[in-house]
């Protein structure tokens, strides 16, 4: 059993529509991937729950060793270089046995020129 | 030769960083697809130049007959649903020969949740 959890990490809107298609497409991540690890669930940076700091205690109860924090925004602004590393340096102060890790942000992945022009054929 | 222009519209950042990412991914976007348009092009929706208006103006003065719209957003907020359908709605009015037409936003491509497994491997 993996003891890694994949946690989501959006910026939360004041629309709740906004926050409903994080969770949907958590739960799509969750039935791809699953099987290989402990819990795939998300957070929001602001204005929505669970907070990051709230989702991180989740995956420790749950008996998490790793948590690896997938964020869900296109630019290396603000959020991405600052607020969620300073969540996650406050959550690994609390945790120092936790491994805690952020993966590259969406908007750095190759394969988005790719999925912008598969756009376009379904337009 | 295609009389179609490619307008990848962002939001725009006060953070130049930003809006360069933005420039880079049509760069990209142009290397893959340039033979299939007539041209591959950004707009910003606000906060960095050029608008979604100017762009379309370009679009027409290279001799476009149709323009496509496609959202690097990644949730169906006012932006996508308003904003941006006022933009092209002004357009069309100034131009009503032309076609323009907006594709799905980034956010609601199925491939999302593939690029954010892929990210976890990267880590």
């Amino acid at each position: 059993m993996s003891a890694t959890s994949l946690l989501i990490v959006a910026h939360g809107s004041r629309r709740p529509q906004s926050n409903t298609e994080v969770k949907q497409l958590t739960q799509i991540i969750r039935e791809k991937a699953c099987s290989k690890y402990l819990s795939i669930s998300h957070a929001f940076l602001e204005l929505a729950d669970p907070s990051i700091s709230d989702a991180i205690d989740q995956c420790v109860e749950q008996g998490a060793k790793e948590v690896l924090l997938l964020p869900y925004f296109l630019s290396a602004g603000r959020h991405v270089q600052q607020d969620i590393p300073e969540e996650v340096a406050k959550k690994q102060a609390q945790y120092p046995q936790l491994k805690i890790q952020i993966a590259t942000y969406l908007g750095a992945s190759d394969a988005i020129a790719d999925i912008m022009l598969s756009l376009v054929e379904k337009t």
